[in-house]
């Protein structure tokens, strides 16, 4: 797929003249789009095409065309909303009449199975340029060129585009956002995505001057490197925030090493929003509201917040879930109490939540928020709790009186409580450009992810700059897949003997403990007197897959003797399976046991993994996955975020272990994925950290190309 | 504080004539609170009380009086909101003339600090026996007696008491039901809580007819064991939804021992909420969900969840929440899909979610339901996206038909996106007793709650049925310190020995390993003969508490010889510090390391921790706390939350731990904790938890009488 130019959807958006494919009865889709249009102040002209050529029922003024050879002049986007067994040819009349964009309506494609429908469908677009938006989606809307191209509630206008795979969800978002005054500079709903998905349209939207935030609902994607890709460099200008729905437990391909099974699809998701810098929510509520904070306050530079209130509860209800949520409620700075006790009533609590009372004034608010946006604070949440004999809308007045009066402007999100008596309150305030939430608590998940915005551009600024110089390639060049690959010097379709695995980790630069293959009882002389003891035997056959199950796996063998008896012991038990020898390792006796691995991922290729090992695997559930490649500020965050990090650094006055040659050891097996696509699964179990350095314990490599690439041209579902 | 017969508060909610103290003049609370009660159609007498004995503005209609002398008779509600210095008067006037209760809305006492202003006031009224509401309160209000003594917006009748701490979590509750149409039996604002408080109200309420709910918001508690003993009693005919405000990591006392470090004051509430089975919710939206779920649909019977919708996305949506929070949403039995397959059309999803599309129809909705809740199901939520072309009243008819007709009835939480165009099928919900919520996460989160009712009440039979055989004590007697306690035989004002501590842990029936106490070399060969070999010896002196920190423990003693040389060694280190000498054990081997212990809890008194021991502390975070005295089942149930569970019953093929053996050391625990309120805190670490039995590995006990009694007679800062 070709990445448009920054103008490629002008057309789509901004149309001038808009021909509506359908019946024009009432209650038909046809009419209902049309109505919408009309009601939304369409500036362009419209037109009904339906057989007859009728005009829409009780609207005489809009012209109707049996089909677009009797237009005046040729549409710029095509509605559709004709039985689907009529759309291939309602396209190829488009196609036919140069038609740039359309929009598909009708359902009835492969969200029902019907797959080669929808294939004819697209071919036809295909051959006559014409760019599809659905089938089976609920349509597009710009509020900045009034096109209402939708039967959902027509958005109000506003700085936010969303794009959902769901419609219903969409029209649900709109429904929502609009009894609360949120508005989008965008709307689409693309439906079955059979040519325009989210990738492209993430892609015009970086740089529509209307749009300063993205939303999207995701069920599947497209292409999850592509995808990855485009919000990575989207995110650095806009915030990009994210609903992926569907169960973290199904979908879930069944991985057959130790590491596979760490990450389910949930987990690689979310390594994707972190490494990519977007902002993930849980549902609808939050992705309004957090949308509603991003358009209309600035940005939250630190974490420590403010929380100014006339009502005790509330206040500590919404520093509960701030501090809950990472954000800092410290107590007021001498200083700034000074500054407050000048002013305010002895009754007033100073520490932060500051509490005005109920006796709190709009002079009371707005001199209390100016000092305190003067002070050591990121940012505050204001609060009113208010009764029906409070005046809610002079307190609204003080407190945009000082967010406006900042020299450094700082976000004031308010919180006014609740139903009727406080509408006029919030009517000024979002007349002065303040945000108001329906409690303290869902204000702080605002905030706390807007500081998750800044935090994760830092972060990703630094990841960046390590990733040519570590991974030996940049995560752009990596997620395009425009890197040389190198094949694997053995065959891919057969299972991997270890010392074939070891001899070329070893040249990839892993490390592993002092070892020889032992083909015969002739040469234990030579690799002990090399290898001194103790050491460790391992069976090697090409239909044993897992050693210790069947005793392949002899461990402590502290003399000659013991080497030679139970080579004999091995060769005896396994003569029947194709025994080709043993490993012999010097056995390692300390460190802290991690796993670490490759896997692939249907969606997003090829992940590395790390995590707690030995008994502690199960344990814990302690592990990190991430995309790809990536380099070692990367990796160093992927080991910061592991319960046995602590371990790492020195725990409980243990030595400090080498933390380093565990990042080196990441970053390597990310190159290796990124290079050699043929290894299907990679799995070290375990890996000894120690004080310095680190040991593979065991290697395994699982060859064979997984079908990404197939995978993800198709639609990959995410559940 | 003696326990109210059933009905001691209905002249405080039923009242016949009501005497409202205070400024009669407009945008005062007196004045207010007059025009509250008559709007909301109070069918008594009100008379206004002030100096001048002036009626109120604009309402000639209602009598003034200077005092209470001049009235016809004696009001039985007194209603005072005249300034902070004029209240203790008025309380006294009141008691004279026979006013059995007062509602103090007047601020200015213990809140800021006025706490001997507050304790003449409380004094007063005990004088008079005037029962008090308040200071500092929001008011009352009985919507079945149109009582409406609040200046907050008036609720709409309804099933559930709501009892606030605050005021303004009060205001903000009603006025978010109102705007919703949930509505309230009861409202009480107590403020300060000089006299009544949640545990008189709790008491009450559970006998009161006209609530099926009791919702708290708290702050604080009065007497936490008293409390959790009226919890304990009432949720088991009603259940009780708690908001608890206030951060976990401030006011934690500082604890000395590592077992008391477990569990902050935030899980020791969690621990009271489990045993008492009340429903804990986080803020004021889920307790509004809650509340009208609980009072509107019947008990769930399992987890077993089915989600019908027109619309795929939301109904991701909402099965991710519900499986998140514990429900099954399976797949549709054969049968079932059987059965929709005959009259539903056939691009219609059967799995579950049971998606009708867009095109679900009233019949649609109402034959899918009826085989849904005739089938293994327990409970469904049914959600329509509507647009605005829809008709959401016709599908809401079919939704409540469905519900209506069931035999044995199951819940149907509805949930109807979004705005104005669904409130039309709102009504009809509402109507028809189908409660609706925003979201069907919000809707998945009430029936996940509903389970935990059900469960908790399960879960609660079984740990009373143990708690008499098992601790000795039921745990009814336990919270109320009904039972003989018994002094421990060593000062509590100084620190105890270890032979001391390990003797009288052993009286009590703890096990630990072999030991001797040796006080002279002397005695060396008897011990090592008796106890065998490998030994540890550890320091005993009274100045030395942290025997490890100080070298004071010696592991891995292999034969007389070493066991004299540490001895000597010991006794010429520690000979400046008390030195008296040296216990002997015969060294655990094996066994997995568990921490328990004893700790008092400034508002719930002693409460029994457990959890990961040895390395694992730390690093797991392992660990449940109970509220002792507790029985096998709740000790049993401590076990299975923890992480280490897994280990305990055999993991990854090792053998099995005796958890039965830990079980007794629980409950064990739980009994000393009750009968020895001296025991300030008591600390095992480690326990070897061994195949057969266990071995305590280390006992402190730290003595004193905690200031429980002291501290829970006043207010306890739940913060």
């Amino acid at each position: 797929m070709a990445t448009p130019s920054s103008s490629a959807f002008d057309g789509l958006f901004d149309p001038k003249t808009v021909a509506v494919f359908g019946s024009v009865k009432r209650d038909k889709i046809g009419h209902q789009l049309i109505t919408q249009l009309a009601a939304g102040g369409f500036p362009g002209s419209i037109l009904a095409v339906n057989p007859k050529g009728e005009s829409p029922e009780g609207c005489p003024d809009i012209p109707g065309f049996p089909d677009l050879k009797q237009t005046p002049s040729a549409p710029d986007l095509a509605l559709i909303a004709v039985p689907a067994q009529f759309v291939e040819g309602v396209i190829r009349g488009c196609g036919e009449a140069g038609v740039p964009f359309a929009v598909v309506f009708t359902s009835g494609f492969s969200e029902i199975g019907n797959t080669d429908e929808e294939e004819r469908l697209k071919a036809a677009a295909g051959r006559y340029g014409v760019r599809l938006i659905g089938p089976n989606c609920a349509g597009i809307m710009d509020t900045g060129a009034a096109l209402y191209a939708s039967i959902e509630v027509r958005a109000l206008p506003g700085k936010t585009a969303f794009i959902t795979q769901s419609g219903a969800v969409g029209g649900a978002v709109l429904a929502l956002a609009k009894i609360r005054g949120i508005g989008f500079s965008k709307f689409v709903s693309y439906g079955n995505r059979s040519d325009i998905g989210e990738v492209e349209l993430l892609d015009y939207l970086e740089s529509d001057p209307r749009t300063e935030v993205i939303a999207l609902y995701l069920e599947s994607l497209q292409n999850g490197r592509a995808f990855m890709q485009a919000v990575r460099r989207v995110a650095r200008r806009k915030p990009v925030v994210i609903i992926k729905a569907g169960r973290s437990s199904s979908g879930l391909r069944a991985a057959s090493s130790h590491t596979g099974s760490l990450a389910g699809s949930d987990e690689i998701f979310a390594a994707m929003i972190r490494q990519s810098g977007a902002l993930r929510v849980p549902g609808i509520e939050e992705m309004l509201d957090l949308c509603h904070g991003l358009t209309s306050l600035p940005r939250i530079k630190g974490n420590r917040l403010a929380v100014v209130t006339n009502s005790g509860g509330p206040g500590i209800l919404t520093s509960d879930k701030a501090e809950e949520l990472g954000l800092q409620v410290e107590e007021s700075p001498e200083k700034l109490r000074g500054q407050l006790a000048a002013f305010l009533p002895g009754h007033c609590a100073l520490a932060n939540p500051i509490d005005l009372t109920v006796e709190g004034t709009r002079e009371g608010y707005r001199r209390t928020l100016q000092a305190v946006l003067e002070s050591v604070y990121d940012g505050v949440i204001a609060i009113n709790v208010a009764t029906p004999f409070l005046d809610s809308a002079a307190l609204a007045e003080g407190i945009v009186e000082a967010a406006k009066n900042q020299k450094q402007p700082k976000p004031v999100a308010a919180v006014f409580m609740a139903g009727e008596i406080v509408e006029q309150g919030i009517e000024t305030l979002r007349q002065g450009g303040i945000p108001a939430f329906p409690t303290g608590e869902r204000a702080a998940f605002v905030l706390s992810k807007m500081y998750e915005y800044g935090r994760g551009a830092e972060r990703r600024e630094g990841a960046e700059r390590t990733e040519l110089a570590d991974a030996g390639l940049t995560a752009e060049a990596g997620l395009a897949a425009e890197i040389e690959q190198a094949p694997l010097p053995f065959r891919t379709d057969a299972p991997v003997l270890e010392p074939d695995a070891v001899s070329f980790l070893e040249e990839q630069g892993f490390s592993f403990p002092a070892h020889r293959f032992i083909s015969t009882v002739e040469r234990i002389p030579e690799a002990v007197g090399s290898l001194g003891f103790p050491l460790v035997m391992k069976v090697v056959s090409p239909q044993i897959l897992h050693k210790s199950d069947v005793g392949g796996v002899l461990l402590d063998l502290r003399n000659e003797r013991q080497v030679r008896d139970a080579f004999a012991d091995m060769a005896r038990r396994f003569a029947g399976r194709e025994f080709r020898g043993t490993m012999l390792y010097r056995q390692v006796v300390e460190g802290l046991e991690v796993i670490a691995g490759i896997k692939q991922d249907p969606t997003f290729g090829p992940v590395i993994l790390v995590g707690a090992g030995g008994v502690l695997t199960e344990l814990l559930r302690d592990s990190a996955v991430r995309i790809a490649p990536f380099g070692r500020e990367e990796a160093q965050d992927m080991l910061s975020g592991l319960k046995i990090s602590g371990i790492l650094s020195g725990y409980r006055g243990g030595a400090a272990l080498d933390r380093e040659a565990l990042v080196d050891l990441l970053v390597g097996l990310s190159r290796l994925a990124v290079r050699c696509p043929a290894i299907r699964e990679l799995d070290f179990n375990p890996v000894f950290v120690q004080e310095r350095g680190l040991k593979i314990g065991d290697a395994r490599i699982i060859p064979g190309y997984f079908p990404v690439a197939k995978v993800s041209e198709a639609t990959t579902r995410l559940l």
